[in-house]
């Protein structure tokens, strides 16, 4: 289906329809993403302030046959909100309808506007004693709308699941202008196909998420936080185990750091404070969140003092106060920054199943010394067997210097994902960047399901055209 | 898309292609249903042993245009496995396909065939210190590809969730006969849209589970047991807010029963013993699963105390064993038999709103005394929000004498929760039961887009006809 450019007569439709300060230009930052990668065009922006107005925008769209682009808080890192190339969308921006819209504390849940901060929504959990638990890096400026679009993960999913757990209801507008009124605030609702689950994670491509219904989370009494050395990833897997073994679902995060990561840290954000003096080649950071009765402090012990008797923990430094649990997580949160300092050749976002980290990690190593000498980075939500395997050039060496490397390397570490029955994209979503990767590693069966729920929803093509699926 | 019978010529197509023990003549189990209601016709049995076999069934049916009904444990409530009318389908039965695959402790998952049986699946997690947290009335005879096709509920939803929220990946055999191996260990994984959940609670109108991959959880380490007497539904929410506050996620279960429901017991199932001499109006079964350090009874007596200073119990009994925590959990899994002895003229599976119970339960009351004079029994999962609210003759009288009630009665009841919010089905599913009650309470733009889905998905209208969906 042939799309057309959102023109000037496209943007004069909507001018007509529409309050006048909902529509003008594309200022620069909706054309820019986190990583550079994708530049966008420009077009005419759209800011509706309700659902109403969004289906106005996509009815429009339908009629003219133009695509629609939602745009949250614009942090994606796989170019799922920019297009760029093709026939010109209009940018659907959910920044006016950031309300939060109700808290029912008693009920555990909260509804607010897709335009919602993440930040926001998480300040409005915790007035109310509250806990909203999906955290992540940029979630001063991500909005509901497109964690939800794209199933954000984060450093909470161990315990907590990912933004699909956390969501209830939604209010969305359907490619063809309807409106889904579907805000329900129930634990429990079988009532016909999960329509709610299929929007989220679809990228905009589906539809567009204008509100939704959150699930809250009881605030553990009291937080602790330690960093352990472990002599290797597998000892990390298994630390990990005992400490499910004495608190349960209490563990709250389960981050790995490499010594590369703290080293890349130490010389580009040296004042961010280290934990140890001599960097160790991995630590994991372990979070817990008890219930009263329980101390923090003493039950990390206990768990440092079983891991290093197991052999597991051969160093560890455990948080005395919140404001030392703020400092371990500092770090494990600076070493993205680090990295982007130093300068990625490439960065992935790969999960496999827990028990295949230690191959994944050991195989990794191999298989990018097979393209050449790097530098490797891998850390991240090892609870969830969800790594973050960058990789960078030596001492001195530039990132441009292997732009030709970059698709063998990206490949290989993909490739082994995929061999050990892993995800290419754990938790960042399709976007632009992986659409092949999709078709690549995709199951046929499924694939093929997913381009016919796409067809029959959006017969047009209209949403977020060239994301997840190839036009 | 006119379907045809399975008839003689179909059946020994299925014979030609299958080994010859896998197809058989309708043994009368697979024409009945648990509460009596749909009477199934003579027909074709197939009981494929593998994925392949399965794409076997549905690739001939169709060709032939014959309709598959997917059986597991036979358990559903709503008639979703039960064809009545229409053209003859084929019953493809899950039953040898029941292996439990693999057991990754470790990782916290466990792959298994859909036809496994549920309490199968419970003691094979059992068996490596794990736990598989479904739990239903039926869990002897369930199976698991039933449980995930009509995403069961149960008691423990509070703190694990649905049967959705058990599940990692699946394999299944999509309506054009694909096999999807999809049985993924994985925590994240964000690699198109989520046709997971849109097999999950399909009840086998756009494929048949043959497999899944299912999430293991910790096993508590110390359980307790307590009821305590509430002065009303109010109270109860209360008091979970209370517990929760204490507790967090550790409360396992938050069950309501009522008075009605231990006097039912008392009648019909005497053998059972009651908590207290005298049946109280309002109770709840509060069940919490604790990690190491804290004690069970300490706990309970603590959330006790507490609650009786704020009026929200009145009396209590805290299980002392885990004997007499199976005595308290008896009471609460016996109010279905009793009901069934004492015979509803309707039973329903609505949830609302937390917040909203107290209001549904009293002005419940007050509709259903518009249309006569009955016995309410309402009970259930109430930390969901979800109750069964279930009709009873005055004594003396004969559910059968009231037949011509039935439909004002549950219509009653299904306005009300809808108008506050609710669902008109909880964890049920729609089955047979409830396909017009979908269509009269469903979103309009979800039903639409849900009609879509099935004609994309299964153009020919071979998967489970007349369920779900009208055809």
């Amino acid at each position: 289906m042939d799309l057309n450019d959102a023109d000037s007569e496209f943007e004069a439709l909507l001018r007509g329809a529409l309050p006048d300060d909902a529509v003008g230009p594309s200022e620069p930052r909706y054309l820019e993403e986190p990583r550079g990668r994708y530049h966008g065009r420009e077009t005419v922006v759209v800011r509706p302030r309700s659902a109403e107005e969004v289906a106005t925008v996509v009815r429009l769209a339908g009629q003219a046959r133009v695509g629609v682009v939602a745009y949250g808080g614009g942090t994606g890192l796989v170019g799922g909100q920019i297009s760029t190339d093709g026939p010109l969308p209009v940018i659907l921006s959910l920044e006016r309808m950031a309300a939060i819209r109700e808290v029912y504390p008693q009920e555990n849940v909260l509804i607010c506007d897709a335009g919602a901060v993440l930040a926001d929504i998480q300040a409005a959990a915790d007035a109310v004693e509250r806990l909203f638990p999906l955290s992540l890096a940029s979630e001063g400026s991500a909005r509901i709308g497109g964690n939800l679009a794209t199933n954000a993960g984060g450093t909470a999913v161990l315990r907590y699941g990912n933004a699909r757990a956390l969501c209830l209801g939604l209010e969305a507008v359907l490619p063809d202008g309807q409106i889904w009124r579907g805000l329900q605030r129930l634990r429990k609702d079988n009532t016909g196909y999960d329509l709610r689950n299929l929007l989220i994670g679809s990228e905009g491509t589906l539809g567009v998420i204008t509100a939704a219904a959150l699930k809250l989370s009881p605030k553990p009494a009291a937080r602790g936080t330690a960093i352990f050395v472990v002599p290797s990833p597998k000892a990390a897997l298994d630390l990990l185990a005992l400490a499910q073994a004495q608190l349960g679902e209490l563990v709250s995060g389960f981050e790995l750091i490499s010594g590369q990561g703290l080293a890349f840290l130490a010389e580009t954000v040296p004042e961010v404070r280290q934990p140890f003096d001599a960097a160790p080649d991995w630590a994991v950071l372990v979070d817990v969140g008890l219930v009263a009765g329980l101390d923090p402090q003493g039950a990390l012990e206990q768990l440092f003092v079983a891991a290093a008797e197991a052999g597991l923990a051969l160093d560890g430094v455990i948080a005395q106060s919140a404001q030392q649990s703020d400092e371990f997580w500092f770090v494990r949160e600076h070493i993205p920054e680090a990295n982007k300092r130093i300068g990625a050749v490439i960065s992935s976002d790969v999960s496999v199943p827990l028990g295949a980290i230690p191959e994944f990690v050991e195989l990794g190593r191999a298989e990018i010394a097979k393209i050449g000498a790097f530098r490797i980075n891998c850390f991240g939500h090892v609870g969830d067997g969800n790594l973050h395997y960058n990789v960078f050039p030596l001492p001195g060496g530039r990132a441009a210097d292997h732009a030709n490397q970059r698709g063998d390397l990206q490949r290989a570490v993909h490739d082994l994902a995929h061999r050990l029955g892993g995800s290419v994209s754990a938790e960042h979503g399709v976007g632009r960047l992986k659409v092949e990767d999709l078709e690549r590693y995709g199951d046929p069966a499924k694939l093929s399901a997913l381009r016919a729920i796409k067809a029959a929803l959006d017969p047009l093509g209209i949403m977020n055209p060239g994301a997840v699926l190839r036009n």
